[in-house]
């Protein structure tokens, strides 16, 4: 523990109030190319992080290649989906709703337990209309839906998906394993929505990203699958997260990146036209600094054009507003970070 | 801000996700006597931070000591409330509401703005009634309530208030300083309920604290003061904050301490037994680290007798638990933290 208390992770958020520093946000991160070979670096890029949700783009990838994605007629929209943190919007919620029925199933078999939106007003609406939240408004009902559809694909039993021996979560570790480079990952901890989720360091969660973003020495039946996962994405920004939130934003203002974030302050990115994967950790896994660190490092290795920066605007360098909607204070990065 | 990079303020509570470290919250604090001597210290005890909430208790001085609470007949409860970042219950509401009726006001005078309560079931029944939040919901609508009560005592104008040059802040203002030992305080921000946030060290609110608790030194009708601030907190812990949180907990199971909780991460307490004052501050603002590093300060220091930490329980040594219910972590302090 003593190591962790010297440990130099920079600060690289700032959170300002008038013009004063209220509180910081150190960051670590990794960019590598997609031979694993690390490009850029802070802090602590080879202490595993838990990837939390950022890894949903690389879990999809099982859907594609078991052919379950085929054989069920998986839509590009339900794809993006089974990538997405979705904020339980209508939109969001429906989809899943009508995968399950397609499958035979409905919303009882997800495993994922409920929780309310995340975007407010869908969550005032359900509270309005004297409603409890359901498993289909859980930010991972899509990838929910992805593993069940893959566990009807290859004959394993539905029920008891979320467990780590299971043969689809056996199936997606070994895959994330492969993307990562990692001969064999640590044990896992359990995520939020009950899944497995694996500790990786940020420079092998990069890795993974670096080669969704450019598959081209892998398999080919791996590249297509890269390829698809990408495309849905930058296709379906709004299906990947939704209305007010960084990764719509950011790939609606740049279709040319994908990124994801997970809980606890992580945020994965795979730049195709730069051959990079990228990761960052918060280290206090603060979720107001991360889209705001991710945005920064995008915009220094170039992979975001000036007017992408320019129409994210508040989304990703946030204004803080008190009660009376009086603006006192910001969130930026720190004057000379990061490092580039 | 290339020495805020290297910095060393230690990490002092840990996000553990299974049994692996997923987050890291660094601390800093200050412990000292009410003649400002530093007894303990970690971090940048030095370092100016906007202290928010925290200073509710010594705010509420001014509303004991212009006569104010005598005239205006403000009872134990309500000097409770005026200390409090309450949760929007039925009790705080009603009781703001007659408290104002009792001046001839209502809560269209209160110029704190509006939130939905932070106790859960209050802000559901609310929204599901199809009702909105109110000022008088906002945590901080006894604090506005006491400096309407300030304002008519010493023929100030009500409405503005909560602007710094008004008499009721600048009157809290000169109290402030008084109290932490300051011969000038430095410009103010804007706080979340409009009114100014100054800015002070963390030895110098811990300072303040200490007066707090033991006021002997202080000029008669500050001591009476002081003595009547710790009397209402700790008779009426339900109003300082409320159902399920950190500071009604604490002073419920410990009612010789009196504590006191800031926006951004910031904690304060007094400890009239051991004539202490204490104020940390959480570098990244994360309020689930404070109350935790909070109770092992107060744990170290021998002010909270061990019935009363075994009582404490999950309120500040929160159990993680995923949307299914399942335990996935906690939080806790690092090892060897702190160094007392």
């Amino acid at each position: 523990m003593s190591a962790a208390v010297v440990n130099p992770v920079p600060v690289g958020i700032l959170v300002l109030r008038g013009e004063r520093v209220e509180s910081r946000h150190r960051v670590s991160y990794a960019v590598t190319g997609a031979a694993g070979a690390l490009r850029h670096a802070e802090g602590e890029s080879d202490r595993p992080v838990f990837p939390r949700s950022a890894v949903k783009p690389l879990q999809a990838l099982v859907l594609l290649e078991t052919g379950a994605a085929e054989r069920f007629r998986v839509s590009q929209a339900e794809l993006a989906l089974a990538c997405a943190s979705h904020g339980g919007e209508a939109r969001h919620v429906d989809l899943v709703r009508r995968w399950l029925a397609r499958l035979g199933l409905d919303q009882t078999a997800l495993e994922c337990g409920s929780h309310p939106p995340s975007h407010a007003p869908s969550a005032e609406r359900l509270l309005a209309a004297g409603k409890r939240p359901e498993p289909a408004h859980n930010n991972c009902s899509g990838k929910h839906a992805a593993m069940l559809t893959v566990s009807r694909q290859i004959g394993a039993p539905l029920a008891g998906y979320i467990a780590a021996d299971h043969p689809v979560q056996r199936l997606v570790a070994v895959t994330l394993a492969e993307m990562a480079g990692v001969a064999a990952l640590p044990e896992p901890a359990t995520d939020g929505c009950g899944i497995p989720t694996y500790p990786l360091t940020l420079a092998q969660l990069a890795t993974a990203m670096a080669r969704l973003a450019d598959p081209h020495a892998l398999s080919p039946a791996r590249r297509a699958a890269c390829l698809e996962i990408c495309r849905a994405m930058t296709a379906h920004p709004k299906l990947v997260a939704g209305a007010g939130r960084a990764c719509t934003a950011i790939m609606t203002a740049a279709p040319d990146v994908v990124v994801k974030t997970g809980a606890e302050g992580v945020y994965a990115a795979a730049v195709p036209k730069l051959g990079l994967g990228l990761a960052l950790k918060i280290e206090d896994g603060a979720g107001r600094a991360a889209p705001v660190a991710l945005v920064a490092l995008l915009e220094a290795l170039g992979a975001l054009p000036r007017e992408a920066r320019a129409a994210l605007g508040e989304t990703v360098r946030p204004v803080l507003r008190n009660h009376a909607r009086k603006a006192v204070g910001r969130i930026e990065p720190a004057p000379g970070w990061p490092r580039l």
